[in-house]
């Protein structure tokens, strides 16, 4: 907040109340959303808004407004009613006052090749983030804001996952189970559950919700073969948006079909490869070239397109954009699903066995965690 | 696919090949399209493709189209390899062929006041959906296109949710738990578990994933107030976007911020009120005037964004587009919590008793449901 809850000034017209704080900076907040925003139209128990929009005056006058010690009190005309803002509460929801929430920006990270997956992301032993709360919160925001994070030392058993994951998130059960085994096995209904190298990929794009975190916790790792490879797929969308826009833009835009058929399972859903929020932020890339779905498009629309999709899957193959790591049996990773592209070198299963357990966490759990962790402990970052 | 498996005549030139069907109709598909999904490049086992873009030949230059049977066999020039395809599979696939996917077109329904929740809306016993396998399919196929369905007869006991929804799809776990029960208690943390009306309205906009399908087994009916109303916010949007283009491009691009907080659980998300798939169409309404948290919105930009919200928020209280109906004791409803909003009249919870049990399902799972269903039955609908 950056010294704005002092304040230097305030002044009113009748459509906005004008802050200037003793820093410099100046705010201004319109009448409608003060008065959308008073207090008293919260439940005091819940905090939840008593009213609706269509509820208010439709253009409420300010008449005037009052500093009252640490708040300000505005009184409106036409209506007996005034109500009180705190100073602090209106500096940290100044237009322009930052993000309140941090750990949802994302710290990119483009050139993975270049970063050591032990030294340059958060990493700690189970029993550490078991036990310790604020190495746990610093654990879960890096994870937020890095998309990627580890921990060492899980026992070697298969329920270890669930436990170890815990205090991260909420599982979110799929057709695949609360858990699934990333291991070789005949005739898969997967090609993870094969021996084959992986290409980067995101998991599940056929699915709704597509999963917010994966955790993959490493049974039983090949020696030979098998290694973990992770790219940050935002970052690769804006290094896409800078060099080719229109790659870029018609990637945004092109519905991709995503498809996946098994006994008891059949999913389906279209979406872009890299998808925008209402805000025109790269908001989730989805990049699976084993359950794509062949395109609905016209025939004259797929040169363009095939070239910008291709464009991508060059960016996903080239090696200075890839954190290469080897797991080591009880390691488990933990990733944002809708961002970072995971996927491993081949291995010979006839030679040496490997096998991980994963699971998915809703993404509004592990904010969640993380949140309640930080509002526990006090902290403001 | 309306007689397009009948052929007529093919022809092909380097860049695409074109099908003349026996109904006149005329597909082209382009040889890079063609090539990407050569189905020998398919896992035969799992259907998973094998390859990635990046693996396929640039322009790929047709030599050679041959009829054999029921397939087109297709030869490239620079390349040893040929790829059939099918016609009917052609056929399907072919831009324009028609949706194959028909239940996840809505059938949308804006005059709700007109419509009877048991005559107009699917319904069934709980005892005939468990077992006639085609009406369960009618039904969850009337659900994802109409947005809403009833089940009567269900047990009144607390388990009695969780057993008829399995059919549907998954239970999606919240902090809420596994169910959720929707009846007054002293200071309730949501504003729902008092005995106020509530306005139309989605689940937990402040959750990602937002819940995609919602289950409500009435255990225990109030005599008196307490009904239900449910409202098509996909007709709705479409009727904003119809009379007022600029109030309903307004409501796709503002991002809004939704929030929960409780013992255990801090919440936030932004989401626009009407969001937009990237074909730009309506995907998902996100409405709650009780977790709505304050806009992060220069004063400025208030008067235009208030004024749309305003007009949207009308339109959900204007009662010829609410379908109202009082649930009996037994009875399950179920809706699309991303496009159905829903709310109740308020009731006297000292003098009745009312009890509600809620759970949420996941988007993807009912559609398998349906969808594994259909090919059980071997229907094409």
């Amino acid at each position: 907040m950056s010294g704005r809850g002092a304040i230097s000034r305030i002044s009113a017209k009748p459509e906005a109340l004008t802050v200037e704080w003793a820093n410099g900076a100046v705010s201004e907040f319109a009448s409608l959303w003060l008065r959308d925003n008073a207090p008293e139209d919260r439940d005091p128990h819940s905090g939840q808004r008593l009213i609706d929009v269509a509820d208010l005056p439709e253009q409420p006058q300010i008449r005037a407004a009052a500093l009252h010690g640490d708040s300000v009190c505005i009184e409106w005309q036409s209506e007996p009613r005034t109500a009180s803002f705190d100073l602090d509460w209106l500096a940290a929801r100044a237009c322009g006052a930052g993000d309140q929430h941090p750990e949802t920006i994302a710290r990119r990270w483009l050139l993975g090749a270049a970063l050591d997956a032990s030294r340059d992301f958060a990493r700690a032993s189970l029993a550490e983030f078991r036990s310790d709360r604020r190495l746990r919160l610093d654990w879960l925001t890096r994870l937020l804001q890095e998309g990627v994070a580890f921990l060492g030392a899980l026992p070697s058993n298969e329920a270890a996952i669930l436990e170890a994951v815990q205090p991260m998130g909420r599982v979110l059960e799929t057709n695949y189970g609360l858990v699934f085994d990333v291991r070789c096995v005949p005739r898969p209904e997967n090609l993870a559950y094969s021996d084959l190298g992986l290409g980067l990929h995101t998991d599940n794009p056929y699915r709704d919700p597509v999963p917010g975190f994966q955790a993959l916790h490493a049974l039983h790792c090949s020696p030979d073969g098998g290694d973990s490879l992770f790219a940050d797929g935002f970052a690769l969308a804006e290094h896409l948006r800078a060099s080719d826009p229109e790659a870029f833009a018609l990637l945004t835009r092109t519905p991709v079909p995503f498809q996946y058929r098994s006994k008891d399972a059949e999913l389906y859903a279209e979406r872009p490869l890299i998808q925008l929020s209402c805000r025109g932020e790269v908001c989730a890339v989805h990049y699976n070239s084993r359950s794509i779905a062949p395109l609905y498009l016209p025939a004259r629309d797929c040169a363009a397109f095939y070239a910008a999709y291709r464009r991508f899957a060059l960016l996903l193959r080239d090696p200075p954009y890839q954190l290469k790591f080897k797991l080591a049996d009880g390691d488990l990773v933990v990733f944002d699903n809708q961002r970072i592209l995971h996927g491993r070198t081949a291995y010979r299963s006839a030679k040496h066995a490997r096998h991980l357990r994963g699971c998915y966490l809703t993404r509004d759990s592990v904010h969640s965690a993380a949140a309640v962790l930080r509002r526990t402990l006090g902290e403001q970052r």
